[in-house]
């Protein structure tokens, strides 16, 4: 193959530097992106040994597929719409991500959150169905919660819950607002504008349906630190 | 005076019938009209002795100043911009409306919401400053809100309070969403949406700083019932 | 099985609780949960006798099968995308709730919302076909609408009817926007504002197309009061 | 003055012809003009005796005076913002133009209409304060609406006038939606929806605050017509 | 029968009062309507002989094919998704509608326009691909623009050409915006505000893709008027 | 054939005149377009010999097959839903349109764009996968960028790279945005927005998904000018 | 001085490379930045003599006093709201650049862009008051827009111009929306939807109300090209 | 005094359990208080020695002065809106937090994040005037970014710089829209939208304008940890 190392022609170019630049493996989105052309980008990771997992994003089936026929030993998880390659996670180090979910319908885009996160070498947990209507459900995982190095707040509807939770505890909130909800919710723009004007500090929004970059950022908080940040 | 009963040419037709067609009186919005308007009307008014008190809504300092001149002792409460003339409150019948006020920004339109719901015969309680970022405050206050038969949460920002007062309440919520907060509250936009997309049942919302609606909408819902509801 | 009563493991933890703390049962929102989610939930349901009926929303066929697969013989509401188990409807309390339906189309929405303040124990009447277009068909409602304790007004594109109701009985109107029209309605997005500036006070809003929201607030309006609102 | 006739060199070239082209005469748009542009301006219409009236729209204090002080003679209506040179309304043909006005509120928008439809040479009869929240006033007014053969309907807030007219009569509704109202009216943005979304055919929709787009529009629809439209 | 004539039970309440009231036979709006619905509405239809022909709008095939289950020789327009029983058009009353399509995507609402106008008694004439983009051929056409009595204007994307219009004839113009065109049109929106600030008077706009609505307001405004508008 | 010369009766009138008028040939948009349309533009075409080629954009797979049953040596290229006839590209003349493509999902419209910026003339350069997440991909191409006569630029997300890449040439950028994005791209409104406001001076921007626009304004201002433009 | 040149220590870092890099002169938007900034701004600038004009924009009466004070011999344009130092305009090179004005209103924004175009060393020619409401205004003056090796047009209101513009010319057409105009115009959000949206291709859209951008842009595509661009 | 202690009856109740629950102290938000309010809560403060410094934000000059009556020697910042009581600042513990400002134009904003910072106990650097326009004054600011535990991006206008940055560290960004900005900003939504669709992971928003909060969430971020997050 005489293209530079990581150049699928024509597709794309693997940012095989990011690694050592940023301290975090690249990430495929898959969403937009044709099964021959996964197959391609797959076909030149495969190529390239050595390296941490590549986490592919928003893979539905047909693309998930795509990727398994290159890389059948890949790590799938359809609810999270999520594959790893390799398939292995690394050993944890620095904090607790710990990854709380509004409702059941949230709960696709909290897995993608809790994975990326384990990925990127944090410990997780995972808090599910403990919307702000009930609030006695939060307040029974304060606990949990105060372990956190860094919550992820996973909530779609009012998105009420990130700002709850950011007023309960000292590490820093990342709220994932979601498309689920009825009419009004126009889509994930409601709960991403509760999150944006949450009463309590300490909260930092990503995109809707962003359980990727949610996770990606806690990992990133959680990270270790000895001196300097990248110690 | 050749014209109708309570109408103003050319300016309003004030609803007299309105008290006995819907049991409750009419108000004055003073938003939008001249000051000469509200002079004439207020003459139309006076000119009409024996009517239970009505309400002048968003009147500022000019528009104030209008109404006082015309009827001297009407009541006049600068910070909720209303008044009211004749200045009794009536004897109070019905349930007990709770107003809770996130912030202390929200005041006027709180206040606007429990006079108005005090002209319309109702017993209130306001409750201010507890706003979700610190959840025990609204828990120090579960046995008030519980006491009430409808409840007027008035919040800017994220607007997610009423949702929680909504899940620990069994009395219906009014939701009046503020201009109050930063940018992305898009002028009670935001509030509004959240509101809107309470996960807990039970909220109906109003009118963006409309203090007036949320407080007369808790006081329909807070009306003496004996057998039939208008009995 | 050894998970604390209601919890679903990994899935949702039921609130049964709710019903003592609001005085109102839970309602299940299928869209985005899975089938087999709702196989699980309808399981632990299964395993908890005695309880009041739990409504399922928002059910499309093939999760309403899953619900019925566990639940044989649960109601099921195919137009109103709605089951509800135990299926026997509670003896009515309280006041009448009347529901009203702006247009043939908005009737799932309207029928979601009567069978919602069914299961909450109140008596309903439905009204259909009653736009603003022809005021005639309003005005002869009237003394239909002037016996309700709560008015549920369902309405897509102008949304207009909410606010000439409002304006004809003396109880608390709760207007439920719909996503029915033509483009500029925006998905709903036109009703729901129409319904929020309307010029009668008296008018609270819930989300488009959320008739179970509907019917719940209006069944909390007219729930019994003697002495106090849970007496 | 060597320029081609109607040419204000560097600000603006009038359409004489347009009165020929159309059959109507052009105005000139105040707002966003400088003092100084309109009185060159009014100077060049000065120095051309002869034609129809030429409306000045939207002109603060500031910019009428400017105008005044060139045609001292000109006609000038403060509250719709309005002036006219040569002052006199042609004597009218054609059919009648009935303006109804929402609220007091909207009176200079209604008045705009008003008077531009007299300066296009019709009839116009003003009917003021007839808002949805009462309906009967609506009703009450009736025959007038019928004998109109163009009504422009001036709203704001829920806007949700210009339906129940145009469901009243079998002339053709023009809705002129205005500003007015609270925060969730958005600058006449919710009137502006309702009235796109009449569920009564017959409402064509003219641009927010354009009493002067609105009249014009109704005084075309009621010109007179022999054989042909221009005859 | 027992019901009231042109009740459809708990489906649909027909205004035959209508014609008399407004001059205008109402329609059916097909679009949320379930295929049975239509059958019982159509079954009420044929059960009352000798109306004005009643128009079904925005029926796809399978709504469209219920619909001619009941009413077989009714008229069916696919293109514009149309319907009309009886099926013969009236003699033709009044002026000239004139339907001018920008462009060939826009045909299926301008047809819709031109049949509902027929259907209402107007002669019409249709006018295709005539965007702004190529100003010579709106020129072309302004002989036949100025016969008009009203002028429809059906145009997507950038909506220019109803203003371009409005400032060529003296006929009213009622613009009816279309949801074709790129990402930024926003389904129709784009083309809405446009018109909506129609630099030319004389414009009245109706909703996104409502040819029906155009075309009505269209053969109202051409109606034949001796003496009064509905002589 | 008795229509004049390009018309298509009841379909389109193609604008035969405008590579002279213009410079450029015309292009059929066939979204919204039936196939039955489209053959019959294909026989249209067909039947005039000797042009240069026209550009079909935005064809569907059923669509592409209509054109091509008609002209089956038609240059169809899936990927860019674009097809050409004659299929032959003019030999090029004038400066180097460069095309910028930030991701892989992006490739569809940049295709589109970079054919139609050859099919009008140009010499092109396809340059991929340089978003600005690694600004050093974007660095590393600046020789190309600044041989460029113009530069497209597309890109979906966070839309950033346009205003990057203008603050490196001096050529003007053609900022073309995409529907590619999580829901806070809102389809292609977060894009659009940032180029509009992208701080670096320079850069013009089309409608989202428009490659065909962004390369046809690429076309035109890499084209050659020998004198006057037209020269 | 000890900074590095061009810096104002802890405000700004003059971009002295700019020209050289892109072949254009800096320009220091003045909005947001205070009267003191500004005077720390053209401090450093007059320390560096022998650089091409550097322009302020966005300057309103009190940024512009503050300017003048430090650069008394800068050239002030008070209706483009910008200033120019050194006063020389550079000789003029490349091809022409026309910059067309819809409405009166407006000329201040078309006057930024003429003489943001001649700082940058264009030959320019300003056209005024030619809205597409009469159609015959813009046809008169074909002549000179084809004259043009780019066109700006600047627009309100409908924003329609540089779409019928465009259809004329074979320059590219640099469209710059305004905030001038009625409430649905949306402080400029409607026209510039239209212009992105325009039917004809070879339209470039810039930001609202932004001259300096549009005559930037217009400056770059009309340069002198020989061989290469920047030769 | 009898009230509880930190409650200004009917003002405000000061959270003083915050820093003990979260670890930071509370902000007083004087946007929309009333300065007799915010001398009242500055007394409550005054009355209470021994806490660490309370923040005072969005103070206007009024504002301020209210503030600066009751506590004399509190540091004032006008420039940053922002006062602090008592003046000094903590002795910084953890990492580093830089603050890095696009334009001159978002400096109050970025000086409001800095100083937040502080006063949580974070040592800071500012970095001034880095837009993307010119990437090579971000690149040579990348030793300094990549010595930040947490790096603050606060940008108007295309809001395109975090994006960039977070490509070049590996410490996460905190992201803070400004209101900067010609119309097409919309008042910073342009650049909020821009800043959520980031293409680099590791970004987290904040709401528009909000410098405290940016500020915040950064110290938390750096905040120092041993062993667990609050050891």
């Amino acid at each position: 193959m005489a293209e530079p190392d990581g150049v699928v022609p024509g597709v794309a170019e693997l940012d095989h530097d990011r690694a050592r630049r940023r301290g975090y493996p690249e990430a495929v989105y898959c969403e937009g992106k044709s099964p021959d052309q996964l197959r391609r980008i797959a076909t030149a990771l495969a190529a390239r040994p050595g390296d941490a997992a590549t986490i592919f994003t928003r893979a539905d089936d047909v693309r998930a597929a795509a990727v398994l026929e290159v890389l059948p030993d890949a790590r799938h998880e359809p609810d999270a719409r999520l594959l790893a390659w390799p398939p292995g996670e690394p050993d944890p180090t620095g904090g607790l991500v710990v990854v709380v979910c509004a409702g059941t319908s949230d709960l696709p885009v909290a897995r993608e959150a809790e994975l990326t996160a384990r990925y990127l070498g944090r410990r997780t947990e995972l808090v599910v169905d403990v919307g702000v209507a009930g609030i006695h459900r939060v307040l029974a995982r304060v606990e949990t919660l105060r372990a956190a190095d860094a919550v992820v707040v996973v909530a779609g509807m009012d998105g009420a819950l990130p700002g709850v939770v950011a007023g309960l505890v000292s590490a820093p909130v990342v709220a994932v607002p979601t498309s689920v909800g009825y009419g009004a919710a126009f889509e994930g723009l409601a709960p991403l504008l509760t999150m944006l004007n949450a009463c309590a500090p300490g909260v930092g929004v990503v995109n809707i349906d962003n359980g990727y970059g949610g996770g990606h950022l806690a990992a990133q908080i959680a990270a270790p630190r000895a001196g300097g940040r990248m110690g």
